[in-house]
């Protein structure tokens, strides 16, 4: 590698932006643009907001770089990154979130009844997509059924994700589990899809898994520690999780190493209802955050599983194992 | 048929609800009860409510019938039934439901965000199961392309309704439309899969869908009229459906029939928010009703489909036509 780290990731996200671009035309298929149509309106307004298509792009370069036909693939490319976006809107109900990607969520702007109704219709659009694939029906089967699983994981994973907000006993390997599940496995999803259009068989599949469980997982610490720094496309506000008491790796680090005093207020904040969250109170967590390390472990745990997705990278058959080095780090140098 | 009419009915209930009970043991092989898993938790809450199985019913009796192995269709059956109970969680957020077959709706219960996920979660279980029939490979294909094809369609549906609410030039024709799509098509899944199992071609599969598409609308507009009559499993409220500004056959045929005085009276109270609807305006709604005769009107256009769905039975190849023409007149004698 002669060129300097930051070029080398810039080069990463444009071969990643043009192959991510390919799937344009094929949402446009999928969910044609109908001006007396309610949900259509609704699903552009929500994916105008744009997204830089990493999931459909890692489907597309792993076929590609494992001997495949990537134009077999973007009907599942398509398909992932319509899951994505109807997980999204579905998200954005459930946490109470108003503004994504700077603009208003859309049950803010269509109601919680359209909101949910139109990530359904997303979903069932996937699914169809990944059947359009131009593949054999036994490739097929396959696909449809890394889809539902990786569907089922996100389910789980947001399930205990809701269901343990502002828990005293959330300990860091909790949240690596349920980040593994939540963003682990539909990032793999891709990557997975890509992989068995181009013919691989089980192991390799398995190792892809274990990369972007590695990478899924690096990339949600990232995104826990930009909420607090440049905050996620909300306006500029940072410590969204902390008003929200939702579990980040630093909420889970800083409970596991304060003492019970310490504890006790972290979790008093957390625990508060988002609109009675005060500033002070955000800025408190924060220098709580600080002083108990907790930034400085997840920066530790983000290198540790990039190291890891190295090591996997070296048992995947890819033609060009350091563009596959540079996705992993590309997931981790992110800073929106 | 030397049997009174009610018992004919009568036994036909008895071998639906025979047949749907086959897919207990499959719905607890698909969704194992878990004690530590909130998902497990608040599927069975709702499961446990019960609800008839008529869609798993028709599918196994519809394979059964043209020739096929209901064991093979245990699956899709299930799926079927798995849908159906997500769409009712969804459903019921979206309408701001509290009571479902008279106990506190999911999202009462477990909150929105709980509600929604455990509905998408659900489903990710559906699409599986389909994918677990024991069938060929290009079996599975077409089954689980016309069951996402049968939830877009309700997905269709539920949006023309969210967005319907208290219109003023709702027609008979729209309500028809929407009705075929939310309930005719996923109605029609069960049997379209069972018909696919036995390995029917397209043909028997379109007559198929045509005969769900009047049982579905027929079933419906009973349904819209029992609203009025008895309630429908909400603690013996009737009249839920003004209190909504649903659309229904019976406000789609009044703001037809009706003079621009009483139109405008009509779509008022319809447009009320449900808590500020009082009884009184409930009752003036129903005389309204009653005085243009949307009742009648409502079980003329029942018994018109119930015939159309006789003339379709006709081109079914199915063994015993008489038990279909008793499933027909079953699904518009039900009255809860």
């Amino acid at each position: 590698m002669t060129e300097h780290p930051d070029e080398a990731i810039a080069a990463v996200a444009e071969r990643l932006a043009e192959a991510g671009a390919r799937i344009d035309p094929v949402l446009e298929e999928l969910l044609p643009r109908d001006p007396d149509d309610s949900l259509s309106e609704a699903v552009w307004y929500h994916l105008a907001t744009g997204g830089k298509r990493i999931r459909p792009a890692f489907c597309l370069v792993t076929c590609e770089q494992l001997g495949g036909d990537p134009s077999q693939a973007l009907y599942f490319a398509a398909a992932v990154e319509v899951l994505h976006n109807m997980l999204l809107i579905h998200d954005d109900v459930e946490d109470g979130d108003t503004i994504r990607r700077d603009q208003e969520t859309v049950w803010v702007r269509y109601g919680v009844a359209n909101a949910i109704n139109v990530g359904d219709y997303m979903l069932s659009i996937a699914s169809q997509a990944v059947l359009k694939s131009p593949v054999s029906d036994a490739t097929k089967v396959r696909l449809a059924r890394v889809f539902s699983e990786s569907f089922e994981s996100t389910c789980r994973g947001q399930a205990f994700d809701v269901n343990t907000r502002g828990s005293e006993d959330l300990t860091v390997d909790d949240y690596l589990r349920m980040v593994a599940g939540k963003t682990g496995r539909y990032l793999a999803l891709g990557m997975v899809g890509g992989a068995i259009i181009a013919g691989c068989d089980e192991q390799v599949l398995s190792h892809i898994e274990a990369l972007c469980e590695s990478m899924g997982v690096a990339f949600q610490i990232r995104d826990d520690v930009i909420d607090l720094t440049v905050g996620k496309g909300r306006g500029g506000v940072t410590g969204n999780d902390i008003r929200e008491g939702k579990a980040s790796i630093l909420y889970a680090h800083a409970i596991s190493a304060a003492d019970p005093g310490r504890r006790r207020e972290l979790v008093r904040i957390m625990r508060k209802p988002r609109e009675e969250t005060s500033d002070a109170e955000v800025e408190r967590v924060k220098a709580l955050y600080e002083e108990l390390g907790s930034l400085e472990f997840a920066q530790a745990e983000a290198d540790r599983l990039v190291e890891r997705a190295f090591e996997t990278i070296a048992s995947i058959p890819v033609e060009d194992k350091d563009f596959f080095r540079q996705i992993a780090r590309y997931m981790v140098s992110r800073t929106k």
